[in-house]
């Protein structure tokens, strides 16, 4: 038999696009002659659809959707497609997340998601309720183990700790089943190809059935899809593996176990370049409302890589530069922004923000009197960018990218409706010593340096007061960097940070503090790629409004401690 | 046996100050010679902790503050508490919500919540593992069927529809308890006091208890709890009922159940005023940070309100009232900022932001040669005053209270980074009918026009351009305000609302568009108060990337169903 892997890139909420584009790559998968074509999870809707599955008007468009997809497909092909489906019983949430095989005009078998993840950018158990039990499905003879995304992912001797007590593929092979099927919208994150290798080889290994893993490709808002569809065998060697982040259709015959193609191995840093430049190119092509994407060019390296993946994204041709310097800026500055946008080939402009910043000045001048120059006017220099850059993006309808990456959003080091301006943060969830890394990708792939090797040695500085560094403030990145990767992505503690790194530990408290008192500039960032398990925006959910004192409860911990041993 | 109900207040993550409150309040319960005092769900850490409850650490403080109460309170007094509780099974999620018994230094009994709302604001499946039953705790010969919040709000014959399968007040009943206790963090919402009247009345009539709730009081980032703890008798009458939005201590003999206090009647919008000042008030008060807030004057009834609304909360020596004019703002503008101003007595300021945009127009005039005026001109005055006004809330330490109305921000009619600046959103999820209402009574209250008659009954207008009005670009708000609480509150869609309504269903179509398609300027708004039952913020996620187009799924719903009767 021979199954088509059809790792596609739906757009939420398009029903009928998506519908289309099932039926297409179903056609392209009979015409390379497959009896079952497979589909990644909620292909329909697309993922995550989020609170549209509120609406009844928009299940009665999935439902017909579904119909549809099963009226078009060519009759000699089995369908298997991701969908939500209203919840038969008298009570619990009202949708289902069903995985759907369409044969002959018409559904032949159902099976429904049984662990709904609802941690980081999930939140399935808002929508749905969980299947009690797993079936399997028969399709020509063969007993197909199908599930659907995190059932995949609680194997009973996997994880370390089990989130859910139920573990769907240990059900069905006990049902006994000739082949896993697991349809998903698993999201990319950095290392998560290898962490999928390992998990299934694990499962072949453990069943001694081959895998088949369909999965969505392409950027919804925030969350990243890679595809990374692949075939294992029953000894848990890769048999097929679909390219990341791009549509594909891989047909494998399941009587071909030999055909292992190696995929040329990859330096980690070109799937973390692949996956931004997706995001972006998916953004605007999705949303399809923006002529060009906008970059205000500081000279410096977040902007200059921000400007580099658009122009890989959307070619040269529509991205626009601007540099917008002070009195402040350096010369240097604005010199590697115009070299940076010959490199690319780019429509660009120097306006400075002296007018701007002169009129704030003169319009507070009495209400500022006596007082010291301080945040209030670095941020007005900051926003007065942000004015003009905004400016040009309504008027010419661009796509302003904002260019901050994730240790500075971390550290609250950036201006709200300054420099944090923008429709998507390409870089938010890349922390400053991995965007030099990008950079250096991005000059190595390109034979030359395209980000000016100044960008990139000089010390980074927000160019806000005379002789500013970010060193001034911020410990140096590379240790910065390190704890804020255990705190925010981790979710160490200072007391296991302390341990693991040897850093002082008021270093540690001051890090983690300044983390936790600039939620209420994250809470109104602009929507960023998502790149690592845990990103700031909608996967990570803290009070704006709280007090978290570590040395309170360090105090509580001791006094009632030690009032329980007397 | 005398009962206490402690609707308390708690901070967010504040673990030793919430526990200070709690002995406190159990000292007062036993000067008034209490046997029990109960407090709100989750007091020990403040509703909601959101992800705080994935740091182990501050599970460990937790655990420590409940040994700390239990150790401090009076031993002659038994106290029942809401705290988050690690999971002690193998699997499943990490915590458990738990009402936890405290008598003599120690726990003496457990309930763990059973039913996890996980819809609008609500995440808890996010963090905890539900009960799978319930168990009555015994008190001093009293057999008490203790629930936590969403556990008594699915009661067999009251919901419509059942989200969960589970009734744990019935499964309680059958267990035969002398009186129920529910502990609560339950959102204030417009008319919620009139729904738990009903609830309770239902639940006590059904099983011929008393019930005891106790509810949070206080606002935490954007959801507000009204308190409105109360006594129903076995019958259903209410004996008793504490105030809403204040803390209050009240104490209830059991054997009393004709001490029916009626409390005087109020007008709806009253409720709806506490809130909105109580959501302003604990902001700042529990953000610790702010010197003032700082409102922007546009002579428009929004900002007036706001404004009333941040005295009441904060007094007049702690509001500043800024007027930026631009060339366009009518004399009228102005002079009804400092009626207003005078009128509460404001340290006020008169900003003309014309030296801005004409900087702006300079700088940006040569890429803007041959085009016409329109939203990017529009948005620099917007964006100018913007700039403005946070320049001072960053020079004094003042917290910029954002004006715009739910109406506004539904339709996008307001500027990012403009209008829409500042750290919270006092008027985001009141309808701009709404705000005339609460201007009528705000004005009622005080016995005269605080809020200039001029600004009460001139039609609104963003004045971003000459002789602009509202209504030059949107619907009446009497037709707008009906058509959006449809739609985004009650869910419902074009055929529905014009069916119930009547209305042009090509405005109908017109509106809906306009609100899904400005989602991405909802994303980048500050946190605002919630007092409906779906405000716009964390209890609404909607992407920002998709398409959405009813037109297609008519279609789809057309060619579906009639290929299938075919």
């Amino acid at each position: 038999m021979k199954i088509a892997l059809a790792q596609i890139n739906p757009i939420v909420g398009d029903l009928s696009g998506n519908t289309r584009k099932i039926v297409d790559f179903a056609k392209r998968a009979a015409s390379g002659s497959a009896d079952l074509a497979v589909f990644p999870e909620m292909c329909i809707t697309g993922y995550p659809p989020l609170d549209l599955l509120d609406n009844s008007v928009f299940i009665d468009g999935a439902e017909a959707a579904i119909r549809w997809v099963a009226e078009h497909i060519p009759t000699e092909l089995g369908v298997l497609i991701g969908a939500p489906v209203r919840n038969p019983e008298a009570s619990g949430k009202r949708l289902q997340n069903a995985a759907i095989l369409l044969e002959n005009g018409r559904e032949t078998g159902r099976v429904l998601k049984m662990l709904l993840p609802t941690y980081d950018v999930f939140d399935e158990y808002r929508y749905f309720e969980p299947a009690d039990e797993m079936n399997v499905l028969t399709f020509r003879g063969l007993r197909l183990g199908v599930s659907v995304c995190e059932d995949m992912w609680n194997m009973d001797d996997y994880a370390e700790y089990h989130t859910y007590a139920e573990d769907p593929l240990g059900a069905l092979a006990k049902k006994d089943v000739d082949l896993f099927i697991n349809i998903s919208a698993s999201p990319y994150s950095q290392g998560k190809h290898a962490v999928r290798n390992d998990l299934l080889k694990r499962i072949c290994n453990r069943f001694s059935v081959p895998f088949v893993l369909v999965n969505q490709v392409g950027a919804n808002t925030e969350v990243l899809f890679d595809g990374d569809s692949r075939v294992h065998g029953p000894d848990g060697a890769m048999l097929l593996s679909a390219p990341s982040f791009e549509e594909s259709l891989l047909i494998w015959d399941t009587g071909d176990t030999s055909s292992f193609q190696i995929p040329p191995s990859r330096k980690p840093v070109s799937f973390l370049h692949d996956a931004l430049v997706m995001g972006i190119k998916d953004y605007v092509g999705k949303t399809g409302i923006f002529e060009k994407a906008l970059v205000g060019l500081s000279g410096g390296i977040d902007s200059a890589v921000t400007c580099a993946l658009a122009v890989e994204a959307l070619g040269g041709d529509r991205v626009v530069g601007v540099t917008l310097p002070s009195e402040i800026s350096s010369l240097g500055s604005v010199e590697d922004s115009w070299t940076l946008a010959q490199n690319l080939g780019l429509e660009f402009y120097d306006i400075s923000i002296r007018p701007a910043v002169d009129a704030f000045s003169k319009m507070l001048a009495s209400l500022f009197a006596g007082t010291e120059r301080g945040t209030a006017e670095e941020n007005i220099q900051a926003r007065s960018r942000g004015v003009a850059l905004m400016a040009i993006s309504n008027k010419f309808n661009y796509l302003l990218l904002t260019t901050g990456n994730k240790s500075e959003l971390s550290m609250g080091y950036a201006t709200l409706y300054g420099d944090m301006s923008g429709g998507l943060a390409v870089l938010s969830d890349v922390f400053k010593t991995q965007v030099y890394e990008l950079a250096e990708y991005i000059n190595e792939r390109a034979g030359y340096d395209i980000i000016p090797a100044n960008t990139m040695t000089k010390p980074p500085s927000a160019e806000l007061s005379s002789n500013q560094r970010d060193e001034d403030t911020l410990p140096p990145y590379p240790i910065l960097d390190q704890i804020l990767r255990r705190y925010v992505e981790a979710r160490e503690d200072v007391e296991a940070i302390v341990q693991a790194t040897d850093f002082d530990p008021e270093l540690v408290h001051h890090i983690l503090r300044a983390v936790d008192s600039n939620e209420y500039k994250r809470r109104q960032a602009p929507p960023g790629l998502r790149v690592s398990g845990k990103a700031f925006g909608m996967g990570r959910r803290v009070p704006v409004v709280m007090r978290y004192n570590r040395q309170d409860i360090e105090k509580l911990l001791g006094e009632a401690s030690a009032s329980s041993e007397s």
